[in-house]
């Protein structure tokens, strides 16, 4: 595997070229385009890696799998009378289909509108205790103690927040929003601000593999029916607009990142945390989907196989 | 002219039940829906009136008109770089073609969108200026040294304001408003909460009649030019999504506030201002429009006639 | 009044070279591009004119005005049931807010789902009868006893229908168009290939500035309320998704075609029809427009002065 | 197996009143809202199977796997240059989408923009060999040689075509469409009334379970990979905009039909064919659903687990 893995750092490197790193946050355009790593661990928790594994990089989006899971174990599926089940079709931070629908309920927790309604329903007393429950699941998903908040990429994304700002008083302008919407945007900002690598992408992939126990301590670290759920959203919706086409090309349950990370959950088989900060126009590493086209190719991983 | 605004005040009471004084800001619901009043000023500084004319009530969004006529006044037509002059034929709250254009450009400076990037617009060193030289414009327009903000109405705006900030921060993502958005929504709220009359309306409405010349102190006050896109706008924007029905079964120019006021300003003729809380679904005085529909048909003053 | 005219048609040759010919019907695709006219009517029936003005052209969408005006001698207001009066700040061959809004209504008589339904409302025993119909008015409106239908056009037309095909099913699914919609389209296809010139244009909208009586005849064309309502439509939804432009710019009833013609009604003044097929963006006449915004400033045309 | 089947009908009997029996096609509100039946076919080819299951509907949009099929192997994946890949969160048989994206592209080939443009891929020399190409595969995929056309239903949904037409006409004139608008209408029509049961369903879902191979002949009917993208299509768009919900709460690959019929093809496991006419509101089959619930809960076939 690691002979693979290798391999397949070597031959996906070409593709950074087409794409160009994040530049909407100031901070994520810092990254260097040209690195790229893979990590794979399976169910025996057996470590496989290859490339820029120890670089670290903001987790973004990839927190809405961990945000969900925590609303769905302080809510059940109540979660979902605020927030839809239906991949939109749309950019991730689009308010077009928001404002286009009568109902004004968010697509889906993936997307940017039903993420951030999703934050705010997680429990705490104050966004302090929020934040510090969203760094203690990643931390117990990935058996990584050291997670944090990267305060200049929290600063950075403070700055530019205001496409968000606009859906977020939209949400609360509807009803679907509870709390105040400065204290839920701090906490969202946040917690897209955690740092992580790619060897913890892979052990969040590999316990949600395992059916939510940590293949590290063997211990159940989410409800068996929401780590199906969070892969099944992983499948329909984690690769923003570009989900069909993932689940057509390649064809397992993934969340992608602005920051150029993807996750990856291959039931009973797998975790995945790939980087590479080259993205395409749909905001997905280039590099990465070709590093698991090629990874799910040679290991049969597609679930439809 | 005074017997037959008497008539009108009798026979259009009756259409007050058919709407509903404006919810949304909870001040504004506090109006008594049955009252009901008209001003008419024609060129030579004539006044007749009929009904509730002393009450005060607020200028909400015909407000846009005096503001655009600032805007014009310090940038000239530059202003439509930013803010088209296209009716939009959505509600005037809606955030919907605002989203679905590729340019994001507000349709005109009577929807939100366009009032709020207007304001953003009027020159000023800070925002206490800024609302000064709004209210300076009014007590010019009106004849009326007394103008002011009703507070109340101004915190109640700002409590219920969520659709306005999400609008704000979705033009200022595009930048297309400029400056801090808390300033500009505050300049927002207060100028929605002046506080006017039907003479007040009236006055205006006969300043920009009679090309932008006070018709109490014969002095200039908007220059020609302005009064005339003024005029234009309020023709083809004025009364929300029902400006073209209005332009069809009325035909002058006027501007509609969710407070149930219009003023009206028929070229070379008059200025009308005319009061009437209970509004229709699109957001006009039921009242005030069949007030209007008489008294344009009577005098003959359909501007295509 | 001549010399005014002729200097204009100088001043504004050069406007053509900023536009194109409209090519998606490949038989209007031949038109010139560099030749232009034009024609006014006054009260008085006096005739001036300058430039190219015996050539002959379709009237295109300038026909909408004559069955709007023909379905509602048909049916009075009922017509409004089926469709709006509002402008609705799309191009006019959009299904865009026909299909993102509820009811389905198209906005306005202006665009085409609109003037397609029209059509389909003008009493007939049968299509051939429907045609003569609207050519018949058309005769009586420009006082030209020799207008035909282009039938290569027509030709033209029918192999490039199928936007208005799109339309036209979607009408009929929703109920809003009776009748064969092959029927429907074929009228719909003849009424814009009838053949005019300048004089004809002006003509018309002489025939309308004069509350619906023939400046030639003397005789009452269309009912007073008909003009005038006329004159509303020509007013907000006359220039496509221009319109709103157009009023703020020039201020006068104005209706536009592909074919690169315009015919204006300035109320109780005159008749203007210009000619020059080259397009803006939106489909109007660019030479067209600027020769209005000459003659209107220059006579103070603009109905808000 | 038949015991748990023979459980599952009689326990989801109740939801039929949930519901109602689709009626935009009269004929097919001929159907009796308080059948169901159900049958799996495993890899060995037996066969399991509970209620009313010989009784014969047509396969509606259940055909589209089919037609994909056929292009496919017609024109590999270049198909994919006319029709998109990506679920839309819209209606199936809406025109919004298409006309709200810049590139009218179809967001699939489940959707009924999609499934017509599919179906004007596959190739023929006319109308008659297209129509029959297309029933050779199903009798192919179900190892059912009496497969045919129900002409009361081809009539039937001839009559009521209009939605259908709107779109392929809007589809030709972007180019998107090639061939007769009529001739792919009708191919398109009489592919929606072929007949099946659920027999049928089950082998189909068998072999594209079984990777192409039928379980029946042991011949490969389908090319592996295409097996494997018409799993995924049905996986997230088969169950029309329901289909994230479905992902979420059932989990396998899915395509349902507004006659209430659903087959479904979970991965070397099985295939399954189920009836039940009464559909919930986005068009699918409610006892269909439940039943399908039940035996995925039971037989743990949720392929995230």
């Amino acid at each position: 595997m690691n002979n693979l893995l290798n391999k397949i750092i070597n031959d996906t490197k070409i593709y950074a070229n087409q794409g160009e790193v994040a530049t909407y946050i100031p901070e994520l355009s810092k990254m260097n385009k040209n690195i790229s790593g893979i990590v794979v661990v399976d169910m025996e928790n057996n470590i496989y890696s290859a490339g820029d594994t120890n670089i670290k990089f903001t987790i973004q989006s990839m927190s809405n799998i961990v945000t969900l899971i925590l609303a769905l174990m302080d809510h059940g599926e109540k979660v979902f009378d605020k927030v839809g089940k239906e991949p939109s079709g749309d950019p991730f931070n689009s308010l077009k289909r928001l404002t286009n629908i009568n109902t004004h309920k968010p697509f889906n927790p993936m997307i940017n509108a039903g993420s951030i309604t999703i934050t705010s329903m997680v429990k705490a007393n104050n966004k302090e205790e929020r934040i510090e429950r969203i760094i203690k699941l990643i931390k117990d998903l990935s058996g990584n103690k050291d997670i944090e908040i990267n305060m200049d990429v929290y600063n950075s994304e403070l700055k530019t927040g205001d496409k968000n700002r606009s859906i977020a008083y939209f949400l609360k302008d509807k009803n679907i929003l509870e709390g105040e919407v400065c204290d839920v945007l701090d906490t969202y900002f946040k917690q897209c601000s955690i740092e992580i690598n790619c060897f913890d992408l892979a052990n969040i992939g590999a316990t949600l593999a395992n059916d939510g126990i940590s293949t590290i301590s063997g211990k159940r670290i989410v409800p068996s029916e929401y780590a199906t759920i969070a892969k099944a959203f992983m499948f329909t919706c984690g690769m923003y607009d570009d989900s069909g086409e993932f689940a057509v090309e390649v064809g397992i349950p993934a969340k992608s990142g602005v920051s150029g990370g993807i996750f990856c959950s291959v039931p009973n088989k797998m975790g995945i945390g790939v980087l590479g900060p080259s993205l395409d126009k749909k905001g997905n590493s280039i590099v990465g989907i070709e590093m698991l086209k090629i990874l799910t190719n040679e290991k049969k991983l597609c679930i439809f196989n």
